[in-house]
């Protein structure tokens, strides 16, 4: 079945191989009026651009965003906003021992299982690559988001054992060291033991997780449309998340109720205030307009040099190492990507939302009639 | 939006609010010639069905299914399978006191946030009996995958802190156990846990554990339909749901690449053997026809009976004890819910699945032609 | 497929057949806060209702509406709404003859082709019973709507050779005729027309015409999801519809561009005014704010007394004459259907126009925080 | 909302305007294994390039198609085909004129009511020029039916006031003439037609047919997804269709019930053999197997040099020429984007019925185990 289209009312379809001739993305369903040029989605490709620090592939990849159509006169025109990064960087020949061999931890095996074949280069469609369009879609989902006040926060939170301390959390070191982690003591740490990882020819997973600020109260469908069930789905889409959490999630399950609930009463100006935050932000599917807080678990990169055993398409037993550049962790690679997929599942929501209430309706359309 | 219907190409919308006249669901897309009656439903509703022993609501739910449409003869027709419970035992008056306030851990104050007005009789739309209608679909997908040779084993991993050992691993045990644990000691441990809830008048959370066999490799749609995302969204849209796993989960996070990385070889007779199964059955998000296994993490349940602060629909902070017939525990019902999910998805993807590959396409043809 | 669902944001899920227990639909994505009772639906059903004279069958057909769900305290509450129709009058002994043979323009043989057999009581679901979901659906649509200020007005435009005159044209004589013909004289002369078709054991086809007044400007999305295509789906689902036109339709095929394009002016308070409206109010797919006209072109009922050569099941050829009530033509009651299919396209395609615009969406969520 | 996707299974999404960079499609849900090149797309789009004759703009449109993904050594992947067309010939200086007024007949007002302004360039998003993305899209369609052993043969059924007579049909002849009618005579007449309107700076509107051969029975789903319903939306879609029938369409409305029943006998060989075919193939939404007959009724170009009345966008009275490169009438260019609808549409429908029945479901994946 078609798979590679995300969202029902803002709508993104992904195309492209790591090693075709481009990478590209259809927005469908942006509203008309946004400002919206190519640094606008520039800026977001730049965070998930590798060879930038001894932890992310040495592989120069140049990614540049041409918007095709949908933009008018710097404004988005409300059709289909065609985006494409064309690939200037394959050297194939990298890739052709791999077409003959199932590499594990790779989708070599069940590509060949569902299809029958597989384009093998550079991982073909299950490359890392196919993230460009879902980021390049992001980052207009973003921009709208910010319109309407709400933001994203998205940063490491893990690096294998090694995790950051919230009494050491600083939102500006985010962006100064190349993990993403918003601990500088805790980013020194992980930059050690991924050189031990290196050293060892061994790759690590870690964790990413993302604090949505200002989200609307009241948007997420029941009961199979709930915003944290779409969350869930929208990050486990991503390549090589294996687990997803949102609020105190896992820990929940060890918690008993009079430590779980978050209870309720009132500032001094009779707002609602919750006395804590363990379910993330969400209550029966729906928003309360707190801070969404959700975490992707994400596994070590496949790729490593040590040998491994695995079989041929031919059908024989082999010794494998992998060659070529890889990255010894992709955690830091994922942050934006865990962004955007969030960002389109808000935006997304907060469209299916917009009908909930009769009243709104009736005011929405008093207040567009005849302009 | 319409948020109460589930799946694509077998597709699942259940209606019914825990007070109403009734639970419903109707299936749709469901092939026609699958001998069905009320008993095959029956027996799942009764999985789920409380007041059985001294960890689940004394409430008693007589929750009896009734067909109205979709099957003919006995077996079905192809057209929508409409199924009906009616509700029988409400007590109104238990739930009057709370149409004024919003209890802790519910949902109450998203419903109104969302909607403006709730309808409050024991929680409305989102009880836990809306699960009933997933439930009696669930019962139809499992004896559809049964038919194609897909069995799905599921049970209580852990209650609180007690998890089972998977040394004591018994599959006969688990219905023997009020739990659904698979393990005797660890249930008897679990009991003595939930006991001291109950006697301090507190609830608890737990993880229900499922796991697939047979299933056919090859299907999953990448990049955005993956059989991991769709079973991660699946699973959070039951209500107490805040975590999800595949195969090794969380813990992938915390592996190197080493570890993580399933290798492969061939069996004597050439079939290709995983020398572990760390990814859970699932690459690239496509079946590798190894088992898929997937984790629930589930929050203790909100109705507690110890004082606890909120506010009043009308603007008061106020102190409240949560009264009424409550489960301590709800991760033993909630086994069969996540069954119902489980299949669910798998079914949807397998049916969308079916169009992967020319050859197999026109096989299919070929084979159906003037049948 | 599952393919009893039409809508997306308002989403509407049917089921039963003719001579099963009942027939239903479940409404999922209507606003909370509508006003909303049984009566709203049972003027709706009674316009469909058979046996009040003797241009439809003579079954008595007691259609009694009961709301199950999704309603409380006399308004929706957002979530689904479940409708059921029992089926009281069933006399299967009248269709037990027709298992074994294909009727002549019924659906017969065709599920017999796609599900291998069928449930052949009345028709099943293919019967004209099914319609009964969709015009208790289509009655809260029009509720909506009416609420927006948009109007429909069905009428039947033609019986057979007998077409309306519009300098006749009475709206208030719709409702007076059995046949729902605005125009007295034309109803006369197709009354006169069908007793002829009594006599010779034939029935007849006709056409109905829908008016829309005051539909908002600006709605239905290029390119594939037009007004006018989703409309024509719509129209075209309804069991015997054989061709749709919107505006002029066919005729407009015969005509010159000079002819057939609307043409512009102001009026003295600058309002803009089309000179004509051979469109239809569709351009582009997009509805401009004048009426909508559209018409469904509906085939003679099938079942005839007069001799037919059809094939058995088990491969004979025979002659048979349909027994039992039915009705000589089926426009009049198809006038309800029609008006519920537009109610319930325009009123989705309303709420998916919702976000086309970034100013209207900012003012949106601007108006509704903090509600 | 998105509107620029079509079809479920085999899911196409265009972008592009008139005068942007380009005009381009994804298919997503293509089966692995077809063979495919640009030559088979090239194919199809030459038979939609204009200026090849004198009923037809003389604009150059130089459409070269370019494949960006989702084949693989001359074969498709199962994963998303990415095709582009770049617009090379472009003279916005022809249309900028246009951006201040409101042309009759065409769709700059309503984009302009509903997205606030509009890309006016050649008619931007409302152009002829998006039909490319559906018309490469369709190409593959056609290909896969064709591997089924389904084809399509569509044609110019009339030209304003000349029809095709069917005692003259000779298949040979459609693309011998520029009108791609089958008949000569009327081809004849046609042209003499145009060459009239063209002489009073007018256009004219006319009718394409389409009829699919060999198409499986058992195809398209009750209630709301019937096959016809389908193809009626398809239709639609297409910009300046007004009109839509299958079988006899609106003659049906006129006719009696004993003209209008297919009766069926058995050939020799005990085949079933439909005596006519007055339903077009289709019966209560599904395929019989017989031929599929549907027309398309389509509007004069607007684009008309004769003097009309419009309004400017800032609200004044004017009187204009449309001038530029206009098609007296672009039936004959309509031929292949009704083709391709049609494939597209029966594709999905095909792939949609798969799973109908129990037994066809457990021969396919006994069919394809352990492939």
């Amino acid at each position: 079945m078609a798979g590679s289209t995300f969202g029902n009312i803002f709508r993104v379809t992904t195309w492209g191989e790591s090693h075709g001739k481009g990478i590209g993305v259809v927005v469908d369903g942006c509203p008309a009026g946004l400002e919206l040029d190519e640094d606008d989605i520039q800026r977001f490709l730049d965070r998930r651009r590798p060879g930038q620090n001894r932890y992310s592939t040495p592989r120069k990849e140049d990614d540049t965003v041409e918007i095709l159509s949908g933009v008018f006169e710097g404004k988005t025109t409300g059709t289909p906003i065609s985006m494409i990064v064309y690939n200037k960087t394959q050297r194939s020949g990298d890739y052709s021992e791999i077409a003959g061999y199932y590499r594990p931890g790779h989708a070599d095996l069940t590509y060949d299982m569902k299809y029958g074949f597989r384009d093998y280069r550079g991982g073909g469609r299950s490359s890392g690559r196919e993230t460009i369009g879902r980021v390049a879609a992001g980052a207009i989902a973003v921009k709208i988001l910010d319109r309407l006040g709400i933001r994203i926060l998205t940063y490491t939170r893990a690096i294998g054992p090694v995790s950051i301390d919230y009494s050491r959390f600083d939102r500006s070191v985010i962006k100064e060291n190349p993990l993403f982690m918003p601990d500088r003591t805790a980013a020194g740490a992980a930059a050690a033991f991924l050189d031990e990882c290196i050293k060892d020819q061994d790759s690590s997973g870690g964790v990413v997780e993302c604090i949505v600020k200002n989200m609307k109260p009241g948007f997420g469908d029941p009961v199979f449309e709930k915003l944290d069930a779409n969350l869930a789905k929208a990050i486990l889409s991503i390549g090589a998340v294996k687990g997803f959490e949102i609020g105190d999630g896992c820990a929940a399950a060890r918690a008993r109720g009079s430590e779980n609930n978050d209870e309720y009463t009132l500032s001094p100006d009779d707002e609602i205030i919750k006395l804590s935050n363990h379910s993330g932000g969400v209550l029966g599917g729906i928003s309360d307009g707190s801070d969404i807080i959700l975490r992707a678990f994400i596994k070590p990169t496949p790729s490593i040099s040590t040998e491994q055993s695995t079989i041929t398409k031919d059908g024989r037993s082999i010794q494998i190492k992998v060659k070529g550049r890889h990255d010894p962790v992709i955690v830091p690679r994922a942050v934006v990507v865990v962004e955007a997929m969030t960002a389109l599942t808000l935006l997304d929501m907060l469209f299916a939302g917009m009908t909930s209430r009769m009243d709104n309706l009736i005011k929405f359309f008093k207040l567009t009639d005849g302009q």
